[in-house]
């Protein structure tokens, strides 16, 4: 590999010439990151609601500059701690800069699952769980967006507000996952379709857990300190009756 | 809060007194992690395949202490950052056990999820689908164990190694997922306990992709390059008929 000058992200045109540019360059990524996650959520809701199958075409695609764009922060993060030796609130960015990126990763991966599932999605007859899969849309995008401006501000009053609101998620997809149920077992035909409508609202429920992990980033980021144990769950979709 | 020497891991006994010690520190407790994961997985199947409700509660109580562990470790990185400053081998020893700490976490997650899950399982008629189960298990507990192992040498060799039993896993989840999907169809008396089983087995199946993640870690941690883009993916659960 040919020498790089310190701060050169390699095999990228962007050459960070400062520290106070390397920390601009990894917030930046992690905001190109964010929206892609936004789009991510979107494109799902769409796939599931409008069954339009090139929603599916579009996630993947941006799944790949999401992996990409992960793979970059963490070879931004391990530079600037080797060259700047980052302490206090720089450090503090720095490596919750490392840990969002994960977290973003991972809701990318979410709607790259419920992608793969197009063929089947995009074929259900119009089940009346529209409704509820875009209600828990609406709300994992607005956290998702909530908690990423409460990271990059920081700001923990608009993080604590992020948390509050995943339980409500967890609520929807244990009433959704019931109705799917239902519908399974008064026509079987629906088996196959509603199996995997409940992976997809499962894997909304996860984006709902992602952005509120990225919102304990935002609270460690903004106050130093980190919060401890999990959170309540609201899903109790294991609480149907057994058969 | 009380003023703490330098490297004191706060509330806790344990007093890190040298850089080598913090190292080792951190690498206790992710080995303490690791050891739990499996503990973890190993009562999920057990919870599957002999209907052991006790399981439940261990790896509910095992969680716990996995949340514990996951605090220490982020907050013990953060300290040597600030205070040691490493480079080279060290710097990616510390980057990495920050991330790895966060793959067991999820692990610990996921078998939490089957845990909850077990009302239902626990009374399940006595499906066939057990031997896939503990044939899952195994080759996640079995990747689980070499990743943790290459990780802690760092041995890259072995690393490699994880990254191809992935697949497999992937093919077990997606026969798995088929095979339960006919017997919901045959006996709809069984679609409540099918569903769960699915969540299971899907959970099994991240367990074995937080595997190969350790593994890449291991590989970076081992290398000093990182695995950019994602894995082939063997899920094909969403190929199945659409109704």
């Amino acid at each position: 590999m040919n020498w790089t000058p310190p701060m050169t992200v390699s095999k990228d045109a962007h050459i960070v010439t400062s520290y106070d540019e390397a920390l601009r360059d990894l917030d930046a990524r992690i905001d190109r990151m964010g929206a892609l996650a936004i789009a991510q959520t979107r494109d799902t809701i769409a796939l599931v609601v409008q069954r339009d199958p090139t929603m599916a075409t579009r996630i993947l695609e941006h799944e790949n500059e999401m992996n990409e764009l992960e793979y970059r922060v963490n070879e931004q993060v391990v530079r600037v701690l080797a060259l700047r030796q980052p302490v206090a609130d720089d450090l503090r960015a720095v490596v919750t800069c490392l840990k969002v990126a994960g977290m973003l990763e991972r809701i990318g991966d979410y709607t790259a699952n419920a992608a793969r599932r197009a063929p089947v999605l995009t074929q259900l007859a119009n089940f009346p769980v529209r409704g509820p899969v875009s209600r828990m849309g609406d709300l994992v995008i607005g956290m998702l967006d909530d908690a990423l401006r409460a990271f990059r501000e920081p700001d923990d009053a608009l993080a604590s507000l992020v948390r509050e609101r995943d339980e409500e998620v967890d609520a929807l997809h244990a009433s959704l996952f019931r109705e799917l149920l239902t519908y399974m077992m008064e026509d079987p035909r629906t088996i196959t379709a509603c199996t995997h409508l409940m992976f997809v609202s499962k894997n909304l429920e996860r984006i709902g857990d992602q952005a509120t992990n990225i919102a304990e980033a935002a609270h460690y980021r903004a106050t130093g300190t980190m919060i401890s144990g999990d959170r309540p769950k609201g899903d109790d979709t294991f609480r149907t009756d057994p058969v």
